[in-house]
């Protein structure tokens, strides 16, 4: 049992890096001080009476910030993706249909999460920039029922959003139950989860909310919640089964997992944020902001990617003028100025950059320094 | 589209709640002001160049931790629930023969998952509190072979601290790989990844490693690996899938999904600290405060519910004394000395209280505190 035990690598293992940044890319974006200061509150055991209260004030704040009366409403112990996967995998059963609407990357992961799971999935695909229309979605599900549907309502891929209005329509007229990805839009885009009639919708933290990446929220209504109790076999993850996760965040408090316990502190402290600005307030700073940008950038001679009508408030695709070395500015922008914005993903590598006003960067002198240190990259200015 | 906006609820939402606190639970423990410090450093983005220099070198120092050279070796973007869950999905395919030891609360949920993801799950069971002999293990797989044996190292709910030895050797000699929980021993208790031959090993960030809770590290040798690359079909799950993980924390950095920075940031901090400190100094120093603790409360008269001989330095059970109340004296451990230590879990559920003495927690005043504390409301000194 004495065992010979190896030495520790030579490294060097530094400090944490403190360079300057201004966060203005897809997420994590800037996370105010207070939520800072929330998250490196001491840390208590996950059945503290205390942190059981902040548990439940937790649920509270989310489903202001959904906008639902849904009781299954909790931030999943992972990120953005890990809410997702939790919704994907709880709705979908081996065999079931499932129609995923394609507009840019992440619709492409729920349609690879589907397959995963069992399901049978068809999709509808646009190309990258453009959403989809109720139409479409009516014929597909005419042409080939399916029992889930899913949709990005914010694509961080490319800066669209998504209406859902009719859509919802549409899916329920069919029978089916609707999953709506919200990672970039909760918080800081209108939506209103009941109002709409959405039966499954999930974020992440690191986005509008506010909070540094690490927990997905996620909120089940009436319907999904049927479909969840009525499956033939347990879902087949057990940490993102939402069924345990209820029982665990519910009254019952089922002992599930360790609840991430700093991050759902700076989670608690940012919906409280939100709750004092309110949400239409929040909204609209974001659209104010963003228009900003828009205005600015097209000002620079920049050409955005998405036409107004369908444009993301929250993340923005610019796209990079003809002769311009993407890497190249990118980089000066985070050496010279300390910006991060983001690059194009996927279709639009190369094509687009992406530029986030979230949360705490969403503030006008962010745009102010945003556009004035990209002006002078391009010479522009 | 103009949507009527319900109200914030009327709470109230206080501030976070900071009632003074120490952690000798099974977990959380106290985090050391260096950890909450790297915690709150601020936050980068998941492609920032100082952030993948950061992730490089948490793989050097996890490996030294693990005491190994697995290339796959990274922190899992959820909790050690979320680690198992990947080790479990990403080795046993649909049909794969898979045999688990369980002797406490952890490894029935190694069965429970395993059976998720489709295994055909045996079982060894052994009272909570006992460990599991390699015999056992060898006559169960000649019995009925497996492909994947999975075994708790330290049980968290019984405070056994499972032999491994024998056990590794009569699972490689049967041809199967060995699935290892170290959610509570890794960096506090002796354990060498590859001196033993462990195929895959994970644990999490809450216990001895000194961080809060929110990242589950894992390690992959090679010939788990090989299984993980002859899977006829992908991992039923796409955020738990190593086979991705590997992608996104190797040299490809394939996008996966967005690393919680924060928690990457405290998780460095910590094992930083554990390499100033020395494995072997950790290890006898965890060893020395819990003998501290044995012979403390053995002189209060209380019992040790686990024998000398795999005893779990990590976390104590002791037997609850006939006539005392359970809950009455834990609430007051914590009202009155702001100590929190866990009750029973499953089968030991009022039988004994859990004692944690991991990491930071891990102080010799820590145990005297909690003794002379314990001793007043038993009325023992």
């Amino acid at each position: 049992m004495t065992r010979t035990v190896s030495e520790v690598p030579a490294g060097p293992f530094p400090g944490l890096p403190m360079s300057p940044r201004l966060l203005l890319g897809p997420g994590p974006d800037m996370v105010h001080p207070r939520v800072m200061a929330a998250l490196s509150a001491p840390v208590l055991g996950h059945l503290d009476p205390e942190f059981l209260a902040v548990m439940d004030r937790t649920q509270q704040l989310l489903r202001y910030v959904f906008q639902t009366g849904n009781r299954l409403t909790i931030p999943v112990s992972g990120t953005g993706s890990a809410a997702m996967e939790a919704a994907v995998a709880s709705l979908v059963e081996p065999g079931d249909r499932v129609l995923v609407c394609i507009n840019g990357y992440f619709g492409g992961r729920i349609a690879e999460m589907a397959r995963r799971h069992g399901g049978e999935v068809a999709t509808i695909e646009r190309s990258w920039g453009e959403v989809v229309g109720a139409d479409e979605v009516r014929d597909a599900l005419r042409e080939r029922p399916a029992s889930v549907v899913a949709i990005v309502h914010a694509e961080t891929s490319t800066g669209a959003l998504q209406p859902l209005d009719e859509i919802v329509r549409v899916v329920h007229e069919a029978g089916a139950i609707l999953i709506v990805d919200a990672v970039t839009s909760l918080g800081g885009v209108p939506l209103s989860v009941d109002e709409l009639g959405i039966d499954l919708c999930y974020s992440g933290t690191q986005k509008c909310l506010g909070c540094p990446p690490g927990l997905g929220p996620v909120t089940v209504g009436p319907r999904a919640e049927e479909k969840l109790a009525r499956r033939r076999a347990p879902v087949d993850s057990w940490y993102l089964d939402l069924s345990l996760l209820q029982r665990y965040w519910g009254p019952e408090r089922t002992y599930h997992h360790t609840a991430p316990i700093s991050l759902n502190f700076a989670l608690y402290e940012a919906l409280r944020m939100i709750a004092e600005e309110g949400l239409e307030a929040r909204w609209a700073r974001h659209r104010a902001n963003a228009e900003l940008l828009w205005s600015g950038l097209e000002a620079l001679g920049l050409t955005l990617h998405v036409p107004a009508a369908h444009r993301l408030p929250s993340l923005t695709t610019v796209r990079i003028p003809e002769g311009v070395d993407d890497g190249a500015i990118r980089a000066r922008l985070l050496s010279e100025y300390g910006i991060e914005i983001g690059g194009g993903l996927g279709d639009l590598k190369g094509r687009v950059w992406r530029i986030g006003l979230m949360a705490h960067s969403s503030r006008p002198e962010n745009v102010t320094l945003l556009l004035g240190a990209l002006g002078r990259l391009l010479g522009r200015s």
